[in-house]
């Protein structure tokens, strides 16, 4: 998905938002935002917007000397939603279609991003979860349960901390010995790594590798030979939120993108509204 | 006042907004968007944020061959405003305080404006007119009676199109002969120019003339030297909206500025909350 135009104002809204997240420097927020409008003045807009994102959040842990701005968050919601797991859990077990509800809550997890222009607390994230299981779900659940059963291997590329463990509970109701579990190659936003994975147990639920890149989406050329093998040699892929959907969802393969509508250019790129949530396929992923 | 980090995300936010107004070819969009991403990378924050929107808006019409983006939108207004004056002019007679109620009204016209980040419309307006005179308007209205009656010569900085009607209903109440009402020099935004003053009736109440400048406020330093005589001359300035509060507040002059407060970041700055009335004084005056 190319750069719209309306990504723009967003990317400089974004670099402000986080810098003020990495340091309370106020030198460093100027010296960063005027190096970011600089590289937003000449961006490639034929590019996805991660790939610019990746370039913002590059330049605010260099100018800041912080290494991982959001790591606080990261743990604050990761610890939250480990304390709510034993109750989704629980909505998922009262269900009369786990699948269903497992796939609801794993949507409505992707509301932890920190990236969009949305407010995000734990108030919000309790509005989704109470919501998640009755609202409209855009996509056919059906087939999709069809489509993992029938899988012999199944990459789950992750996306947000705190999203991680509502992401358990899918994994849980898939074959998981078949499941690959992918976090980022290095911090950005709130995007979860190897750490996260370790301290929310996915690491004891599923193998999990990291894709070697530092982009808050999959930016295929960016990530390492060991996940583009795996990438390659899946059957299909589960990707999470806007930022795997925005880089992939052009990519020719089998790829199931599970996330919530957080802006406009993303609601009319789709065709939905914004707040929706969305189980959509790959535009070249044509069923037989 | 300075340019605060805020005002950076909303500059280009405009930039996107206005060039919208001024042309729907993209390939104009784009350009734009870059070249302000430039400049604003490399501006001067210690100037107030009108140098920089006034250089925003200089691009927008340069490369949009547009030289009036909002004339419709002005026009819209002014006669939308124009076909409520008299129920205005009622709100003030029946009011037992013509002049508070007056000046009550003059504040809430501040509401039209296209440059800030708020949604408007006609419903805006509407319900902003329907608020005015019961809600609190922070400021002390006896002590600016008493300086507009004893004043030799007042000067009435305007801001906005539809908005001067409002000013009208105030100028009435001040004593008209000894007031100048002033406009932009050339179009910015939807600031008013002669063209307004004459089709709202203004030029028929009292002296006008125009300020020599296409900044959305007053930098001083750009406008003709007839005004600035006015300006020096004028035993007190009336000054509405943000633009002007922002290019003025720090003059050495008795001004009392009339605003609605539009963003968070002139909220914080005067201490009080978005979408509070104001009536202020300029720092440098005080009270005998």
């Amino acid at each position: 998905m190319k750069t719209n135009y309306d990504c723009i104002p967003c990317f400089i809204r974004q670099t402000l938002d986080s810098v003020k997240y990495a340091t309370s420097d106020q030198r460093v927020w100027e010296t960063t935002l005027r190096e970011v409008l600089k590289a937003v003045s000449i961006m490639d807009l034929t590019k996805s917007p991660p790939v610019m994102a990746q370039h913002v959040h590059r330049t605010i842990r260099k100018f800041s000397g912080n290494d991982d701005p959001y790591r606080e968050i990261k743990e604050k919601y990761n610890t939250y939603m480990l304390e709510m797991y034993p109750l989704l859990k629980e909505m998922v077990e009262n269900s009369s279609n786990c699948f269903g509800a497992a796939l609801r809550l794993a949507i409505a997890g992707n509301i932890i991003d920190f990236g969009a222009n949305l407010e995000v607390n734990c108030s919000v994230v309790n509005k989704t979860i109470e919501l998640s299981l009755s609202e409209e779900l855009i996509g056919d659940i059906d087939y999709f349960n069809e489509a993992v059963c029938s899988a012999k291997s199944i990459l789950y590329i992750g996306d947000n901390a705190g999203e991680i463990v509502f992401d358990s509970l899918l994994v849980q109701q898939l074959p998981m010995e078949k499941v690959t579990f992918v976090v980022r190659g290095n911090p950005v936003l709130n995007d979860i790594t190897i750490i996260d994975a370790m301290s929310t147990g996915m690491t004891e639920l599923v193998n999990v590798i990291d894709n070697g890149s530092d982009a808050p989406g999959t930016v295929l050329e960016d990530c390492s030979d060991r996940f583009k093998r795996y990438f390659q040699d899946a059957d299909i892929v589960i990707a999470k939120g806007q930022g795997n959907f925005e880089t992939l969802s052009g990519v020719d393969k089998k790829i199931f993108f599970l996330l919530k509508a957080k802006c406009h250019v993303i609601a009319q790129h789709i065709g939905c509204n914004v707040g929706d949530s969305l189980l959509l396929k790959s535009d070249l992923f044509k069923p037989e």
